[in-house]
């Protein structure tokens, strides 16, 4: 296997995962959900993987970065940032785009915010292939892990037992729609992956029920981490009420308010810390908000802030200011958990266990997939992410892209709603 | 070259390195500033350098560190902190003392601070190693370069043409003790080296004589980049008094008060940027100073902040607050030279060219000294540092320190100024 870093080839796979109907406050999601499998070819023969959003719109920014790449060697990866500007700055789709919402649940979209993340997918299969040509793990190439695990947090969600007209794929989970269900759902997780930190998504039902279903677990698991997270779907005074029946049941509230000004409001009237991956998204929107002490764990995402690198500055900001860091999760697939979990053993302040959906997904596109134990992931020391791509696995996922007719590849939780229940629109906030 | 990591020897050599009489508002320094050579060998056979500060007290960190870190893989930087913190931690000249003053010029000194100087020598150290085994230069290591040379000012210095009673080694740059000096001495800068901003150190006589200094300077290079740093001598009133009549010509002014309330006194009545490498020169300091708009330029300078990485965390922060970002310079040779230019090449927001001592030394440990060509340092993309170290120069400059009765071992400006003013000690700020 040859020394030489130089890209010959990119290759984008939009694929469909499949995805269970778990409930948020804009609605539920999809059977299926875009996601993005890029692959960085080195003229030493070696292939890097990454994974990204697959929605219609990054796709329009992730292709012109694809043309751009070749040439260029998979170590510069601190570069792709400006060669990401340069090229994909007049993207159809981005342009204009400036606040474009794209289901709330990441906060405000931009056409910056959109590239990074296509940016994100790229410098992991960057690293990747650096890793897999050198020998060593993508952690050494962040200066090496400071922890041989992470720990990672269990995913509740409220949900149906199957999507509306039985769409998808079946799983066995069964549905969670109250306090019980919900335990059963955490148990399960105990059971399976031995999870001791424990997050519902709220914003759902009432406030007075995700309360009940949160004291259920304080019940069910006394002493252990609970967090509940309506995404930015209460007022402050329903946010403040929250805090105050829950106070000594909850390790952080996430996201209760949206805005900054709302955060920062609630923040100040109680003790319970603020969690967000909502009102601080991205470098810009720190000042304030730390300022305004508005936040007091961010929960950084790779995608988000635009990569490995970009994550780990993150991290020294968020220590150079006291707020705690932990790390937020959208569907995705083993290659992104790979990723999150490198970057993760690099960061001395990791403050909480991190979100993960990986169990939630049934399909994924690498040989092995990953597996939590005693609620944690081994960090790998193989080279690169550790993990390998499953090549029939991803031309079946990229096949049922192909196939659709259009209705999957951009995520919409509102619209899958509406299957359910005709008429859905996204709740305007505050919805409580 | 074999490839295994692992270090196996870890080698420190103190050395004293011929220093010109170059003034501050301490004192002088002395004709010789002690540095640590810190070598680093691996099992795959291969030898990384770095270099930081050599008074006895870092010697006595250093020393603990080079012990426990055979077995462990020079890919492991992030751990060097954690590392150093628990083998360090008692050492006698480090304990209990928590604000230490050595010398002013760098700000308080904390056993936190010594350590992480300690720590960059070491990391720099690892990273050649790495990047050597590996067949990448150090910027690769961090992400890769963003720029293929780094900007570099002109360090100017009132100065005498001897150390008193002839000690130390001779050069041939004369004496510069008013503007016409402080003009000829930029001019030799430009001539030979190239430079377009020129820093003068400050803080040595009246202001107004500086004043006078700084305009002859602007007369002389028009349009180009001048800068006045007299090290937190002055008072609020001052400072101002300086800041308006120089406003119009200076970039910035750096630490013209001590202490980020008078400094933050200072930028709320001026318009000329402050920058500082004494108010913030910890992650613990940023807070305050950035909150009450003590500081616009942050100059780094990877001895202090710990290191490689963590100077690139420091460049996010600033990003992030908007605050500007450029490099401080000790007394140091060209190991430190390279580690320097490395980081700075990976920095996206390198805002103003950076400060260095080297066109002082006229000795150095590496067989090839590095050049400045029209004022700036090309980004070497050899293996490593890209520098090799001279084994007969390291033997002379350590036999010097051996030889040395030990007044020479602890630089101490105030000490030096004795010797010239019999009853020289360093004096309280504000002077003027």
């Amino acid at each position: 296997m040859g020394q030489d870093l130089t890209v010959t080839e990119v290759r984008l796979t939009p694929i469909l995962v499949a995805d269970p109907p778990l409930l948020n406050t804009q609605g539920v999601h999809q059977p299926y959900t875009p996601r993005l499998i890029v692959e960085v070819v080195t003229a030493g023969g070696v292939t890097g993987v990454g994974e990204t959003y697959g929605d219609t719109k990054y796709l329009d920014l992730a292709a012109p970065l694809a043309d751009a790449l070749p040439g260029r060697a998979v170590s510069d990866v601190n570069a792709l940032h400006r060669l990401a500007e340069r090229v994909c700055g007049d993207s159809p789709e981005a342009t204009g785009a400036d606040a474009v919402d794209v289901g709330g649940l990441r906060g405000v979209q931009t056409t910056d915010k959109l590239r990074l993340s296509v940016v994100s997918g790229f410098e992991v299969a960057c690293l990747d292939a650096l890793g897999k040509t050198l020998g060593l793990p993508v952690h050494a190439l962040l200066g090496g892990k400071v922890r041989d695990a992470v720990d990672y947090s269990a995913y509740l969600f409220y949900r149906w037992a199957r999507h509306p007209g039985g769409a998808g794929e079946p799983d066995d989970w069964g549905a969670a729609l109250d306090p019980a269900g919900i335990v059963a759902q955490a148990r399960r997780f105990a059971r399976e992956y031995g999870f001791t930190s424990f997050k519902l998504k709220g914003g759902v039902f009432e406030p007075e029920q995700e309360i009940a279903a949160v004291r259920a677990l304080a019940a069910a698991f006394p002493g252990q981490h609970l967090r509940l997270d309506p995404n930015g779907a209460w007022s402050v005074e329903t946010s403040l009420k929250v805090a105050k029946e829950l106070g000594g049941v909850l390790q952080y509230l996430e996201d209760p308010a949206s805005g900054t000004a709302r955060m920062a409001e609630v923040a100040a009237g109680t003790d319970v810390p603020l969690a967000t991956n909502m009102c601080v998204t991205t470098f810009a929107e720190i000042p304030e908000a730390f300022a305004r002490g508005a936040v007091q764990v961010v929960l950084s995402d790779h995608h988000y802030w635009g990569g490995l690198q970009a994550t780990r500055e993150l991290a020294a900001v968020c220590r150079t200011f006291g707020v705690a860091l932990s790390m937020h999760s959208n569907t995705h697939l083993g290659i992104s958990l790979a990723a999150m979990t490198h970057v993760a053993a690099v960061v001395p302040n990791l403050d909480h266990a991190c979100d993960s959906h990986y169990p939630w997904q049934t399909e994924d596109v690498i040989t092995e997939r990953l597996t939590f134990r005693d609620g944690r992931l081994a960090v790998s020391d193989l080279p690169g992410l550790g993990v390998e791509l499953d090549r029939d696995r991803l031309a079946r996922l990229h096949r049922r892209w192909l196939d659709d007719d259009g209705s999957m590849r951009d995520r919409d939780d509102a619209a899958a709603m509406r299957v359910a229940e005709p008429g859905w629109t996204t709740p305007p906030v505050p919805r409580w």
